[in-house]
């Protein structure tokens, strides 16, 4: 996979040493977390919002209601920067000034266009199902022609990306050293816990195999 | 705490009955999460920052480094959008459709301006630093009068604001309810985990018992 190129738009400015351009680690990232942010612009003002994303290739996949205010916008294909950002611990430092934090983080400037062609649209639902859990789009009910019309998904094409990671112990002056300070990294993670049955689940219809298999491989 | 006004700026648009209006609640998302993605306009481009936030009752405080272009461009004052967002679990519902997240977001709307006075400042290190890792700031190196002058804080007028959020089990058709397919829920959450110490550790600065404190009452 290649790198991206380096302009004013995607360089890491702060801490320029923690920038990394290429697409592999980019995409590590991309898809380490279930989630993204999405920011536009609509007359001056910018917006967030938190979604589901899916790389798919050298592309990213979102999906919203065909009504969303975000994915209309989108798939007009105005200017929209997504970030992922994945934190890995509380780095503790002898001085408050070199406290930090362990992180990966992706920013990726693009510009979205309108996934229309129903088999395409469902191959990229289903893209979405698997990435929350392999094995589900084999097993749950599959969308109808209403639930599809009602789905939109647009394809963001990724003009420019980069990534800023840290990782590893504090790093203090060496005058504070000798401090009678602890000083170390406390790890976070994001866990998965114990299924929880809907209220109203018929009888036999247990916890899945794949899912049983999905929470051994992440423990 | 007071409710903030509905605008079609803070609208919660796609599922409104999941919008929340009271500080409390909104206040309650910005104080559970470390980070937050702040985005901003440069030339029509969007921009997003994921950095760490502290409420400093109704404003948000955030800092960097002096020279950081995200601190100079908020500090100017001009508009900021803020996102903090909870990932609490994947919801399975039978059918693709119904699939879903549950969730806390909120979304600030707002503009900064600097935090100059320096016992202002060192003030708001402290909220950050104790925000981190209650007891760390009275542990920690103070910083001094260099660090000061190279860390830079801005505060966060928050004009406008919302939350969302979903909880709860999977919402599927009655029609699907006798599908032979399992649905609930699979919780999510971030857990801290044991310190690693720093390599250069001197001798006698075991981990501190404000530390050990923090993470037992997370279990």
């Amino acid at each position: 996979m290649a790198d991206f190129d380096r302009t004013p738009r995607n360089q890491v400015k702060r801490l320029p040493q923690r920038g990394q351009y290429d697409a592999e680690t980019i995409y590590q990232i991309l898809d380490a977390s279930l989630i993204c942010h999405v920011a536009f612009v609509q007359g001056e003002q910018p917006f967030i919002i938190p979604t589901l994303h899916v790389r798919d290739g050298d592309t990213l996949l979102l999906h919203g209601a065909t009504t969303s205010r975000m994915m209309q916008h989108i798939g007009e294909g105005h200017p929209v920067t997504i970030a992922v950002t994945l934190v890995d611990g509380i780095v503790m430092a002898r001085s408050v000034f070199n406290h930090s934090m362990n992180y990966r983080s992706a920013v990726l400037f693009g510009r979205g266009e309108p996934v229309i062609d129903p088999q395409e649209k469902l191959h990229a639902l289903a893209r979405f199902t698997e990435r929350l859990l392999p094995g589900r789009w084999d097993d749950a009910r599959k969308p109808n022609d209403q639930e599809l019309k009602a789905t939109s998904v647009v394809r963001i094409l990724i003009e420019s990306a980069s990534a800023k990671v840290r990782n590893g112990p504090p790093g203090d002056d060496a005058e504070d050293l000798a401090l009678p300070v602890w000083a170390g990294v406390v790890p976070i993670r994001q866990v998965f816990g114990e299924p929880v049955n809907a209220p109203d689940l018929r009888d036999g219809a247990d916890v899945p195999g794949y899912l049983r298999d999905f929470l051994a491989a992440r423990v």
